[in-house]
């Protein structure tokens, strides 16, 4: 199979009224995007290479649902509405083993986001996935790292840490019934990303950001672009049954810099505690209050009782962490 | 030097006044772009994986351009006026005398677009670059593969197979002296994208491509979307003095499926002929007429005298050349 029967293959799909952003998709030098009038678009790059992003263990199907989601999960934090997305895509050979499931979970996702690949690359070479997600944001109203005020209220969604622990447990480091590794290895593999939850924290939010190096890392950019500090309470992160059965020290490492979350950090002013928890509702989403932005620089984590961790956590850092 | 230092030191940069499509760039989860009232959005993905699309030996710097530059000639097939681009670079370790010089090549080629990086990421492994390139184009005015008519001329921009005159020196299959061995490694290695003159011929041409695959193989593709044939005299094809030296058969070779040209393929009227070579001189450019669509489907390539000539060539396909 050449590449330009691949291409025809596994990511031509016909026009669908569903993806009206896309004037012209697959197919020729560039595909043409008609973003609404009055909208700012909202552009990410994110590029998956084995053994560091994904386990050469993952199910094909896996790998092109977290290849998207990774990169929707980027939209989602700056409350943007997913338009297209285009795909670039380096495996050592054209096998239709890998490709058809991998197209599969692709296309299952973006279809769940009503948006259509819009262009993209294939070529020979060690597997890596690279893709561009576009999406929309009315003038001015994006979520930015750099909103956040002294007294707003810190906020996560969902839970923290799964996808570490089923790393840690990939590695042997943690032993895991069945059933919770299941449950982990999900949360891992087939992250969701919280787009309807950054649409609707548009004007409710001062800042976001999505968890993918690590709570700890990622809060630090936030804090970094708003020139502020925080106070968090570790006990008050947001964990799964799996996770609370879990040392105590190994649910810190996992929530605190676990990576690969793919939640919403974000800040809110506590008088808009409510409208933040009905946004959520309305998504079928738990949010948790997690701690507060503070004048101090830095980030003070302390335990149920308001006593200082000492944190060794830090983010995930490519060339950092071998 | 760890990821957020590597893109602190090697990829951002202050704020130009020549990006105003760029509301936000490198920094957040996502960039913001703010295309201009009426226009398309033009978007191009492709990835460069050592190997397969540059040796080892080339230099970073060169390196940096031409990855910038193989997409900057995607938009310049549509007709599209740069914005912004993306990158995703994976590379083995965060080694400075890689990254300057590459960041250096990149930077210079985006500003002699007026175009800034509005976001990416960078990662541990095997050494591979993915660009995304946006630019806008005026509503229903892109260039595309698919407007070829019956009785349009053939057009090529510049000159055709010297990147790959290069690539046979650099296998050893050719001997040139020092002087031409230059002058070819420099255009496979540092490409110009033909942007101005896609934009010059927006309106004047009924369609057109890039020059990446190899003349035959591309040329394929605009014939099949525009569901029509074609007639190339091949000893009409431009070609450099280098060139003009080799022998026949590799004259041949390279032009007709040399890949690595982009250089711009275009259709367009026998009335716009004055019209096609005045857009062209704008732009300090050559365009040489190679042909003429037809209703019979297929490529008919010819020599100088109109004899038939039969053609073992084909487009670089990725999966199918090893």
């Amino acid at each position: 199979m050449g590449e330009f029967e691949l291409i025809e293959r596994y990511f031509r799909r016909p026009r669908r009224a569903a993806a009206p952003g896309v004037a012209l998709g697959v197919g020729d030098d560039c595909a043409l995007l008609a973003p609404s009038p009055g909208m700012q678009l909202a552009v990410s790059t994110d590029m998956l290479v084995e053994g560091r992003h994904f386990l050469p263990t993952v199910a094909p199907e896996r790998l092109g649902h977290k290849a998207l989601a990774v990169n929707l999960s980027d939209l989602a934090a700056c409350g943007a509405e997913p338009l297209a997305f285009t795909l670039a895509l380096a495996m050592p050979r054209a096998d239709e083993a890998f490709l058809a499931p991998f197209a599969a979970g692709l296309f299952a996702l973006a279809d769940a986001h009503g948006i259509e690949l819009a262009g993209g690359d294939t070529t020979a070479g060690p597997l890596a996935i690279c893709i561009t997600v576009l999406g929309q944001v009315p003038a001015g109203q994006a979520l930015l790292r750099s909103g956040a005020h002294v007294g707003d209220d810190l906020w996560v969604s969902g839970t923290l840490g799964d996808a570490r622990l089923a790393l840690e447990a990939f590695r042997g480091r943690v032993k895991l019934a069945g059933g919770d590794f299941e449950a982990v290895r999900t949360a891992m593999e087939l992250p969701q990303p919280r787009v309807a939850l950054g649409r609707a924290l548009r004007g409710v939010a001062t800042s976001a950001i999505d968890l993918s190096d690590g709570f700890v890392g990622d809060l630090g950019h936030v804090l970094a672009a708003s020139a502020v500090g925080a106070v968090v309470e570790a006990d008050a992160l947001p964990r799964s049954e799996v996770m609370s059965g879990q040392p105590a020290a190994m649910q810190r490492q996992c929530t605190l810099a676990g990576g690969d979350d793919y939640e919403l950090l974000f800040t809110a002013p506590p008088m808009a505690r409510d409208a933040v928890v009905a946004a959520a509702a309305r998504c079928g989403l738990a949010v948790s209050r997690c701690g507060r932005i503070e004048a101090e620089r830095g980030l003070r984590v302390v335990d149920a009782g308001g006593r200082p961790l000492q944190p060794a956590w830090r983010g995930f850092d490519h060339f950092a962490n071998a």
